[in-house]
């Protein structure tokens, strides 16, 4: 069970450590404590006519007022969902022409876009959209731009605010031209929400993605922010609830858990990134004099990535084996998005910032949350050196130098 | 407090009565229990890679086929949807040609009827829609019937196996006529779960929806089963999720949960369905002795309508106070349908069976649940008797009679 060569460790007791944060979070046990009550003592439809419906649509409210104060916004701007791909796909409705995004955005942003003829613009080999390249690529015709806050397969944080300049910029230019072409600004949030402040004035954007699912609150369940004046089509008609642009009877216990979630994240938030970030680099540390061929995407600068990150790469080893051989060992790790994996293609962003298919079929996808301890992450160190070891073994490449023998 | 004239009894001590189902069930404590390990402990994403993940797609996939089951139905042609409407939805999704619905089909198949460009066929006094009438509307050119199964207003329930002959005929006529015209069949069985048998063989459709929210499950939880070779159109893009159809992570907790409800409304469905009626009928009895001018909507006969059903009007008095009047005792009821009720519009349910605005506007829908009880019903009786003799008086009208005075 040990690892050879370089990792000379005792065997730890095992353990289990989940270590795919950016793809589920466990519920909050303050989360669940605030959702319980709404399933089955106050259940009743808010738009029913009598008190106890009346209560009902006074938490809905409440929350709906909560989650736009944490995000400094007015309750009225913002729509609840049933998740953010969800609330991706309604922000780009807002618009019928083409719209700008880049190429590694999240799949609900892309094929949305696409459906639109819409073209996603490169970015660089760290992932980063270049506020140049907006700009360039920013015709007349664009109608929004998406560009995700911070990617969550490699961690890139992006320049949303030169980004939201360049937008600025153009939209300016083209009230001097008399054009009367609107130009929009959507950010996916999702992956940022538990380690990066979310304000919409500060961020510049016209329209804003959230979701419950990322920061420990319940899946199916986010929210679209959308500033005065902008439009929504309604991706799903009937009764009119959220303002006629989402119906369906709305999720009282999934807002209020909703809120719940994003306020304990808006607490914790500056402790947690901080925290993380200190875990993630002493991973990526240790690893990477374990394994000094292993490469590391997204931005070389540990600040420019989300704090709990970590998307590395054996190349030669496939970490579908590394994955089943770390789960052997309590270790739960993703390769890519979970979307993107379970139907085993390379992923989209790895292939976006110039990895070989090699490069990507060796690549694990590592990220931390809030309850991962020192334990869990020591514990996983050792596991993650053994099975890249055994694997090195068993394909005959050199643990130390990464080369076939 | 207490009734004049006609209603006698003594003051019965208050009680907490909701009687308004139709509009939204508490969770079951069942349903809870089979929810809450999928908040915290088997969290994980469906689509990501190790056996944790895996145990969580199997758990989800186990819930679908559980659900197919009850239905009738192959797990592979269950999609999960975040609740009825979006059911609704993504099944007239499946056509671009004209759709045939009836005027009081739930207003997610009318407003999205309507927006192919679709007219409602008329419905009789009871409600009914007369599959003479969906023969006659049917022209080569529609492409989707969508006719509910029971109403959630007046709870009439439809003849959908005729229907269901009308369509086939059709069918017939145009494989014979070698027009290539697709023609489906769609019925929302949200309101019906609970009481009706839900079988989509003995049924004969095409498409159908299903709510967890009506069955003492979550809310923003439901299906739409689809036939083999319909081709449904995703409203929703993104990760690729239930079979392309609908993206977005996937909510094992609700989908376990919906499960669960289903398999408790399959067992009880016989019993309460008799004990409803049997309810509903000493409801209807006592309240028709003290309020002979009293209407009640929906068919005569109690066999073609919901058991738990009962849609009363005082023409002369205003519901909206009924209902006020009667949460201060405890008892919750609804004013026709609740998205309808919030915004203080006539029922076009109401309106559509020929109801007067007078009628409509002093019309309760009474209707009752798994939990209520003898004692609930024997309080309601006595609570709607006070209510009604007090308008009656504050407004001049004769409580024996329905007269002005």
């Amino acid at each position: 069970m040990t690892g050879e060569g370089s990792v000379k460790t005792e065997v730890p007791a095992a353990r289990e450590v989940y270590l795919d944060y950016g793809a589920a979070t466990p519920m909050d046990a303050e989360v669940i404590e605030a959702l319980l009550p709404y399933l089955s003592e106050q259940f009743e439809n808010p738009s029913a006519p009598y008190a106890r419906a009346r209560a009902a649509r006074a938490a809905l409210e409440d929350a709906r007022a909560q989650l736009a104060h944490l995000i400094g916004a007015k309750p009225s701007n913002v729509i609840l969902t049933a998740g953010a791909t969800e609330a991706n796909n309604l922000a780009l409705s807002a618009v019928d022409g083409p719209i700008l995004t880049d190429a590694i955005e999240h799949e609900s942003v892309l094929t949305t876009a696409e459906a639109h003829g819409s073209k996603a613009i490169s970015v660089g080999h760290d992932g980063r959209v270049d506020p140049h390249a907006v700009r360039k690529a920013l015709t007349p015709q664009v109608e929004l731009v998406s560009v995700e806050l911070a990617n969550g397969e490699i961690g890139t944080i992006q320049p949303l605010r030169q980004i939201a300049g360049v937008v600025a910029d153009e939209r300016a230019r083209r009230l001097r031209a008399g054009e009367h072409t609107p130009l929009l600004l959507h950010t996916d949030a999702s992956q940022a929400a538990t380690t990066m402040a979310i304000n919409v004035s500060s961020l510049k954007c016209d329209l804003l993605t959230l979701s419950a699912a990322k920061v420990y609150g319940p899946k199916q369940v986010g929210l679209l922010w959308a500033a005065d004046g902008v439009v929504l089509r309604p991706l799903v008609r009937g009764g009119g609830q959220e303002s006629g642009v989402r119906s369906g009877t709305e999720n009282v216990a999934g807002a209020v858990a909703f809120a719940r979630a994003l306020q304990l994240a808006d607490e914790r938030r500056a402790a947690d990134a901080k925290r993380l970030a200190a875990l993630r680099d002493g991973l990526q540390r240790t690893l990477a004099e374990a394994f000094p061929w292993m490469l590391v995407s997204g931005p070389r600068s540990a600040a420019k990535r989300l704090p709990g990150l970590l998307s590395v790469s054996f190349p030669g080893l496939e970490a579908r084996r590394l994955v089943v051989l770390l789960e052997r060992l309590g270790v739960s790790v993703g390769t890519g998005s979970a979307c993107a994996a379970s139907r085993m293609r390379v992923s989209h962003v790895l292939r976006a910032i110039g990895l070989t298919d090699e490069e990507a079929a060796g690549s694990l996808r590592i990220t931390l949350g809030r309850p991962t301890t020192e334990e869990d992450l020591a514990y996983a160190a050792w596991a993650l050196a053994d099975v890249v070891c055994r694997e090195c073994a068993r394909v005959g490449i050199d643990p130390q130098t990464g080369e076939r023998a």
